[in-house]
């Protein structure tokens, strides 16, 4: 079976990660907590103390701070953050440990404020908390070696199971918010205990079906998920539980997950999700998926926490099955839809994350997505998921069976494991995304194979390796104890455009260098993005800004404002050459409020 | 002081508006009555009777009912209706009559459902209504002679007067919705009682002085209507308050209000309409105006009376001072932005009027316009409003001074009027729109001037007279006592682009032939009309379709469906030649809900 090699046993040595994943520690942990301590998210989890004026712990604050815990926990785990990150998580453990019900529930919410609500609504989020502290707990142990909350886990799921499996006696039988499912799956790897995975199966097998919960697309329980062929619903929701069907394939080897996860991602990739890797395009639809194709730029939802879903469950198909498009989508997400959610300071953030921002639309009352990352949010999902993300960024690295590693992504790293009972370690030299060139070398794994990834925005890649490249992925066999192989990816930067069915986007492209994504700004280009435009043959300059990345510049043109001043006149339209300067899409919005734009016109 | 030639003194003999105007009286005025006698409009201005369940009187419905009777009085007084019609309306005018109050009050909401609520609320409708029953009272004098509904006004307003000027009794000192104004203006143009004028100066005078009603840009009360520069806030309202001034300025000879006129109407026209005439681009502020060029296809509001009140205004501008920009805009809203309020069957609403439709967007949750036209709406001044333009569409041809005659608009018609004592006529035989030539034959007006509109989108007009072109009008004498002009006006189609601020349109073109705007439609072009184009030197050729007017069809183009199915692909724009049928926009949605698009993309 195909297993990961987990984000601890490799640490970045330099390049673009190692710099998010330093901003993480040093800033957006320190930063997230401190949100959480003002609103009271941390005290609330002391039950002795009353809760402070108008911080009544809400249902899903415990999800927060876990997700914050596992995020720190992360860190420690490799080697990062410092005693007092150590100590805050401690008591945060301790916290819970103490205030564990006697039959195993925890929820400062439920516990302490509505105790008679307990598993009476599907909708109120218990199962999501629930998974998000197991996934702590299973990152906790990875960071400490200290099993307190892996134990509380263990408690909590034998009441869990003999609530939802022996008994049936909550008033639904399966999660509104799915995250429990992966989360269990995680116990399972970490402890190795069969029940977690029971519990998991359990609750994958009975969603969709009738009695369970209502019926509804809005949190993928329309019809049993083996029969789901479109992604529908709560974006976050579906990219969490696509997970799970995934790790099940996987590691139950069920062909029907398999298939159903296929057909999901297919839908998704190649219909319904931006080009930033955003997905779930409505807000007003519940943060949903709406139809194929409808991929607004303006008044799209693209959760950030969708875009980690939609990485997650990429992920878990690399493990699944190498084939490059799994790679493909994961980068697309980690460099754009994701990192787009995070301010450069690595204080602030965005919920929402358009491709397309004209500031004065605010003035027609309706509903658009903020234009400027915020430092905290009532609903605080995203801050502490980038926490995460970026803690064990390094878990989207590497797979392995049984005699091949697989290199799913491109960092400056090093990677020391155990392969079959052999310490193997594996270098890569890079300074991708800018530079296309890495340098593996690999060490002590003579006679294994290796199975590198293609990107799919390569036209040409070369390796100094006898290779075969299937579904993506280049083969090649290690023949000694120190093998040092080149790789090139012939990264250009490219005009992209969206199928035509992607109305908005019809005679607009989108500037991309491999897996980064580019944007105009106002800031850079002038008002009124809409009148610029890039010729199809545009050659892009480099021009590397210490601040927002690697930034490109094309001779373009604008369109000139009509001489006359008039609101309708003939057809005539003029153009005068201008520079355009496009900055990479996650660097968006830090340098003041401004009008943006990844698609710009082709002329 | 030039006035206005009413709509009654001309008959028209065929052509566009002729079948519009019978479509009115023969569908419009009877499905509209229907409709209200349905909802219980009609049945609650008979106090004595109950009003049935569900059918308490809407503070607006009186409003909606006296609109309508406008509208039918209109009909009856240029000879269409019959003696049905006549007799509906004389029974809404025997019940106004029989109830009014003693002290002169009107309303069917206020007197039956909430009569502690008199005068107590600006924004309850109470003024507005007021003012629709005045302009009906106008009307019913013009169609029968009758005095009752004068009789009731006069009463009315001597209260209204009382409340309002002496007292100050009312819990506010101005309309919140506007339309009172210009009603009093039309009841002293038919009774020459000065008291009219005097109330409705004393509303356009006191309108945005402290403490009248809250200072908002909603209702034009946010500053003195005499400085306001920038047209704000409600549309509909916008529009009637600006006819108001309009009419003031010419009436009393007031500079300080044509100015303001002037630069409200310069706004309006050149930086806040719809290239169709409709004004008001968000539902959502208000069906309200909001910042310049902000002038959205597919989530405007455009309301039916929005453009009904800009033509409105239009026409008073046009009597305060020849210019014909003002012609221009009344005829872009006549032909485009309110006519397509109606369907071609003559009884079925839009109340939106949208320049760009996908059905699908429906799915997405959001608030965007309906896509079909509707038999009724629960608030509904749409409908009403269309009958008395309809009815009244000849008030739109002329106005009068000492010596001149001034021809603003082109209907196939036969118009006789006094002039200084002497009966004379002038007699106008056009296809109009389709086709560009107008006969004018002018009887007994030999020494007299004529002032002939120039159509701002002609480039070369021709009269076979010796002419003098000042502010858009042709200038000519009458040297004997039956003269014919011949007037060319050139019509071709163009491709019109929208100023470069909005941005929207960057790139597109909308095609106009005259004064009317043209559409795509799926139903003729296929789906995905974005996909299509049309090349700057387009040539078009005449499609005359019975049912939906003059049509038009180039040779044109589609962006190709991308071979590989990709959602992202390297830029690499295809293209198929398609024939392109452009229909006008007025007629669209006539032919079941589909994809439209009045902007096409130019290649």
């Amino acid at each position: 079976m195909t297993t990961h090699i987990p984000y601890y046993k490799t640490k970045l040595t330099g390049g673009f990660w190692k710099l998010k994943q330093d901003l993480n520690t040093a800033h957006t942990i320190p930063a997230v907590y401190e949100r959480f301590k003002e609103t009271g998210r941390i005290i609330t989890l002391d039950f002795e103390t009353p809760w402070p004026q108008g911080q009544e712990p809400h249902i899903y604050w415990l999800s927060d701070v876990v997700k914050w815990l596992e995020g720190a926990a992360d860190t420690l785990a490799i080697g990062q953050g410092d005693n007092e990150l150590r100590e805050k998580c401690a008591w945060i453990v301790e916290q819970i440990a103490k205030y564990q019900a006697e039959d195993g529930y925890f929820n400062n919410h439920f516990q302490r404020v509505a105790p008679e609500k307990r598993w009476t609504d599907w909708n109120l989020h218990e199962l999501y908390c629930a998974g998000h502290l197991f996934e702590a707990a299973v990152a906790w142990k990875e960071a400490t070696g200290e099993d307190t909350l892996l134990n509380v886990s263990s408690k909590f799921v034998d009441y869990i199971e003999r609530v939802f499996v022996t008994e049936k006696s909550a008033a639904f039988q399966t999660p509104g918010h799915e995250e429990i499912e992966l989360a269990l799956i995680k116990l399972h790897a970490a402890t190795g205990d069969e029940k977690y995975l029971r519990l998991a199966r359990y609750f994958v097998d009975t969603r969709g079906t009738p009695g369970t919960i209502p019926n509804v697309k809005a949190v993928q329980a329309h019809k049993p998920l083996r029969e789901q062929t479109e992604a529908e619903g709560h974006a976050v929701r579906a990219g969490y539980i696509y997970s799970a069907m995934a790790d099940l394939a996987r590691i139950d080897g069920d062909e029907s997950l398999a298939k159903a996860c296929r057909a999901l991602f297919a839908n998704i990739s190649t219909r319904r999700m931006s080009i930033t890797g955003g997905i779930g395009s409505s807000a007003a639809k519940g943060e949903a998926f709406t139809f194929d194709y409808d991929l607004p730029n303006i008044n799209t939802y693209n959760e950030t926490c969708a875009a980690i879903s939609l990485a997650m469950f990429a992920r878990r198909m690399s493990a699944l099955e190498p084939d490059s498009r799994y790679g493909d989508v994961a980068e697309l997400c980690l460099y754009n839809g994701i990192l787009a959610g995070l301010s450069l300071d690595g204080e602030k953030f965005f919920y929402e994350c358009p491709l397309e921002i004209h500031p004065r639309l605010k003035e027609r009352n309706e509903r658009f997505p903020i234009t400027q990352r915020v430092a905290v949010f009532s609903c605080s999902c995203c801050p502490p998921n980038l926490n995460r993300v970026l803690g064990s960024i390094t878990d989207y690295l590497y797979t392995k069976d049984a005699d091949t590693l697989y290199i799913h992504h491109f960092m400056d790293s090093e990677t020391a494991f155990d392969w079959n009972g052999k310490a193997v370690s594996v270098k890569q030299v890079t300074d991708y995304p800018w530079d296309d060139h890495v340098a593996f070398v690999f060490k002590g794994m003579a006679g294994r194979r290796i199975a590198v990834r293609r990107p799919g925005w390569s036209d040409n890649c070369s390796l100094t390796a006898k290779t075969k490249l299937t579904n993506g992925y280049y083969y090649f066999n290690i023949t000694s104890d120190e093998e040092t192989i080149q790789y090139d990816m012939n990264v250009e930067v490219k005009l992209m455009s969206a199928h035509t069915n992607v109305w908005e986007d019809i005679g607009r492209a989108a500037v991309q260098r491999g897996p980064v994504v580019y944007c105009l700004e106002a800031i850079d280009n002038g008002d009124n993005l809409r009148a610029l435009a890039v010729t199809p043959d545009a050659k892009f300059s480099l021009k590397p800004d210490d601040r927002l990345g690697l930034c490109l510049e094309t001779a373009g043109w604008r369109v000139k404002v009509p001489a006359d001043g008039k609101l309708y006149a003939p057809y005539n339209e003029q153009w005068a050459e201008q520079t355009l300067r496009f900055i990479p899409y996650y660097a968006f919005a830090n340098r003041g409020e401004s009008e943006m734009s990844v698609f710009v016109r082709v002329k």
